[in-house]
């Protein structure tokens, strides 16, 4: 009954740590599988019965589970009451900033989304963007509390890659930072609005998006998952044994500057032949004929002009060569598409780049990999923020090491 | 003092593994940092003092630790005393079946080559190489024993991806072998050479260079890292997280297959334009005149001649692009090339991959990863086999999922 036994990583000796640990370990064993009992728990777990019952109590009551009924078979002895997953008592906030747009969202820890906001970027300064961020964060929490509820957490997607050891937002384009602190930013921010106990996080957009598929998907969730995020920029999320893959800086998964062009397009990266510039919205654009503006290209495809149908054609052309590269190099269970692009561009897009992965697969003789769409299309990151903050709290030890500032 | 605590990733009730992995996550601290005491393992582990000291006493007493004396500094009160991996009673074996060698070492738990033997390959069946292979490892196996020191287990390197849910080695077609059930057949010869209670691992050799990299290199190792492995076939061995990847079916890391000229050469996988069709060995044999022999070009760089070198030099621009693709996908701590062609084209080979490299790093303005040649030249893949099984101890939880047959 004293079994002395503790965590694979070991980080900390503190106790409550281990105790949430435990607490995590059965909850993502009843999400895998509804219905488990409390002696199936302590089973798959190697917990001992009667810490499976202290634990799975404290869940109850603080309603992360719920009992179910117990289903009368007939046989004799008292039935184990299976348990499952309740949490409706909790809501997760998400949010994505844009170059032109913010988004946010609440969700249910199932994924749900609850309810959707969503205006323009009045200011691409820092300290304007994360002002209207919280503010209109601050909104939806405000009804999630007035409505008795509990917000676990708040996850932000950034247009640009977040350094994993230090917490800063390294470069944005598309939005002009460059070594921006934007946690501190965030949580000064939510300090003022009178949210500095609610957990925040924030990553880059590929990266909360690919989170989104994985953790509210269906179970068993696809792994590995490479997620293309197609806009302006041409990135990827990518999800490996059940963990976010940010590289040793946090640039992995820069897919868009991968050479698909030798001596090719200049890219805006600098170098020469990059993925972006044949699969990005500004080379679509410019090939097009819409001088390289992508806000043109809306009209453009409502109108089902020839000259932007055939620009999305020859992008997935070459999103197919991505495609077949991705799949070689990471094997993955699933690959999703989301983005702009996609949006935009739909079949004229997806299709060819399809079409031209299917090609690659039968000259080897090896079925390609499944490409499906993004689950929640325009709201993929925000949503993904959600999914992030579920997925911080999921991955104890996973969330630390990628972010401890 | 009754914590209840459990593995974060739970599989299984068995106490023993429980405990097991306790004896692991201690041995793993003392690993990333010599001369901790009983109470820094305390402290960093989570478990309690009393269960640290039995463990270690348990370790002491089976040869995995050992005590150093004590520093006096003149400070009241009893000294810590400092703890330190021993292993010398240890010993692990790994080998690597090439289509026309077979190599077999042993090496002490941190990587020290003990022994090492070599040999060409009298028979290619499935049948006759695992004999031989049985046969080579035995003879350094009895050594070992008759020296009253243990072998913890044994890795073999393929010549081909290894399906990580069925065991089945799928593919290697330079040795012309396909769906064969590599794990079967050793085990087989092991029992008839009185070995069956020695584990036995297999995997794909480039996946195994990694782990050699990653399991006897310097503390902290280096995450993420890509080993690229340039031989006739050219393959990569990805650590993520300490971690071996290999995808979702073990086909993971086969960047060889991906596109570097878009309709380009043929390549033997039935695609156009794969990097193996510019970097493989063939290839190079082939633009050096060789007739596409690559058992020529040994000849042909001793005696330095133009042509051979010049398609060394053409090869290494190749692998130079392909170097910037694997720094941008995976943003690598660090990029270790190996294999015969690194052997045999020398700087001709590496010079130019490294100077591509570097001028797309200067296009971007990012300093490029590091990339360095392989610790254990020629033996990359014998040591690797026995860096995996210490990786199999070290892991467990990996190895299970990896391999559950």
């Amino acid at each position: 009954m004293n079994s002395p036994t503790a965590a694979t990583l070991p980080i900390t000796g503190d106790q409550r740590l281990v105790k949430n640990i435990n607490r995590i370990a059965l909850l993502r064993l009843l999400r895998e599988e509804e219905g488990l009992s409390r002696a199936d728990l302590s089973d798959r777990s190697g917990l001992t019965r009667s810490t499976v019952s202290l634990l799975v109590k404290e869940l109850i009551d603080e309603g992360w589970l719920r009992e179910n009924e117990v289903i009368v078979t007939g046989q004799l002895g008292r039935r184990p009451t299976p348990l499952q997953l309740d949490g409706r008592r909790f809501v997760l906030v998400g949010a994505e900033l844009t170059p032109d747009t913010i988004r946010v969202v609440t969700t249910s820890i199932q994924g749900e989304v609850l309810e959707a906001n969503e205006a323009a970027l009045r200011q691409v300064d820092p300290e304007g963007a994360c002002h209207q961020l919280v503010e209109m964060i601050s909104v939806l929490v405000r009804r999630v509390v007035d409505g008795g509820r509990e917000v676990l957490g708040i996850g932000v997607g950034l247009p640009g890659a977040v350094d994993s050891q230090t917490g800063v937002l390294q470069f944005a384009p598309n939005i002009g930072w460059r070594n921006v602190p934007v946690g501190e930013r965030l949580r000064a921010e939510l300090e003022s609005a009178d949210l500095s106990s609610v957990p925040v996080h924030y990553q880059n957009e590929a990266d909360l998006a690919a989170i989104g598929e994985t953790e509210f998907g269906p179970r068993p969730a696809d792994d590995p998952l490479v997620y293309i995020s197609c806009g302006v920029g041409l990135g990827s999320g990518i999800v490996l044994g059940d963990t976010m893959f940010t590289g040793a800086t946090g640039a992995g998964g820069e897919i868009g500057h991968t050479i698909l062009h030798l001596q090719g397009r200049a890219c805006s990266c600098g170098r020469r032949g990059c993925a972006e510039a044949y699969v990005g919205l500004r080379a679509i654009a410019a090939d097009a004929g819409l001088d390289g503006k992508p806000e043109a290209l809306k009209a453009a495809m409502a109108e089902r002009k020839d000259q932007a149908r055939a620009a999305f054609d020859a992008a997935g052309r070459n999103l197919g060569v991505l495609l077949q590269n991705i799949w070689t190099t990471f094997d993955p269970k699933s690959i999703v598409l989301g983005g702009e692009a996609v949006a935009l561009g739909g079949a004229d897009f997806v299709d060819p780049a399809l079409q031209v992965l299917a090609s690659y697969g039968e000259a080897a003789g090896v079925p390609a990999p499944t490409v499906r769409l993004a689950r929640y299309t325009e709201q993929a990151v925000a949503v993904g923020g959600a999914a992030y903050a579920l997925y911080a709290l999921m991955h104890p030890y996973q969330a630390l090491l990628q972010q401890q500032r």
